[in-house]
């Protein structure tokens, strides 16, 4: 605390004189996708990198957010709109904070993300996280498609619920054809065109 | 967004080329007690001072949250200690972020309090906003201690539901006895002691 205390952002008067420093503006980069498309592994990517140039950083990822905000909620259409709803108002918290918020979530629902794009405004950056199902399924990291097949889990998103793709995102990320380096870099020239130091 | 990016934190290289500024500390300011002890005033005189001097700052308000995080929970003990811990996650996240955040919630149980004091740490700042059961009753603001005498209400705290007053709250406001300038300087004095530009 010191150091940001005795260091004034004109590097003469201590801010302590001068209030706070000016907000650097916020974020929210939410990742949409099917389970298995690389949602996680490109929010980590994405997190490491930002963390590495200074930023403020959140992953709120779904399966995290349904511990702590949203217990109790099942994968109705209904609760997974209110999953999606808390999951946005929390985002919009943090960037209007000046945080990069990346949010990592299947929200197979278009209609609630543009619900969320709309309360969060110019920081809300859509990012299409896209593989076939065919792939996300042959992938199968966390055994769950297998699940569903079998019918051991009802209303999995691709296989008995429904995905809606994003009609016009800011980014989209082909993971089947592309590398997570690739991805990386469409995210960050995305931030780099909006002025954010990545 | 322009003036953040060109103003670098050593008035010499641009913040682009630098990355982000360093952070400043956040701090959770959590307002406890009675419904009608003071609490909303005090946290929107807070927020003004606050705001004022340039700092980011969240109001999360008991009743607010829970239209937006806590729908559906109730007022048993275990509804009232999810929605304690639900705030708590938010505000740890908007506080380790560099955000004032300050919250605004009867909270009447102290083992929840502190828990999440233990998870939030030091930018915890507990303020007892206190003033007699009495008092509150005859200020009713919001006609709900009529309303819970009358038994239309159950489990309202202070009549039928106990308020464990803090034991070593950071600041104690006696709302009943100084005024809301001086509940005000109290705050401000412990963020002043802790280096906050206030």
């Amino acid at each position: 605390m010191a150091d940001w205390i005795t260091a004034g952002a004109a590097g003469t008067e201590p801010i302590w004189e001068a209030g706070w420093p000016p907000l650097p503006p916020g974020a929210c980069l939410w990742l949409t996708g099917l389970s298995g498309a690389g949602k996680t592994t490109l929010a980590q990517a994405l997190m490491q990198r930002l963390r590495d140039r200074g930023a403020p950083v959140e992953v709120l990822d779904g399966d995290i957010i349904r511990q702590n905000l949203t217990k109790g909620l099942g994968f109705s259409k209904a609760d997974r709109d209110e999953n999606i709803r808390r999951i946005g108002f929390v985002a919009q918290l943090l960037a209007r904070n000046g945080a990069i918020v990346i949010v990592s979530a299947i929200s197979p629902y278009r209609e609630i993300r543009d619900e969320v794009r709309a309360k969060i405004g110019d920081p809300f950056i859509e990012i299409y996280v896209n593989a076939p199902l065919a792939t996300c399924e042959s992938r199968d990291v966390k055994g769950l498609y297998q699940k569903a097949r079998a019918g051991e889990i009802r209303g999995f998103t691709g296989i008995d619920d429904p995905y809606e793709a994003p009609l016009n995102p800011e980014v989209e990320c082909r993971t089947d054809q592309e590398t997570l380096e690739e991805s990386l870099e469409r995210v960050l020239g995305l931030l780099r065109s909006r002025g954010f130091p990545v």
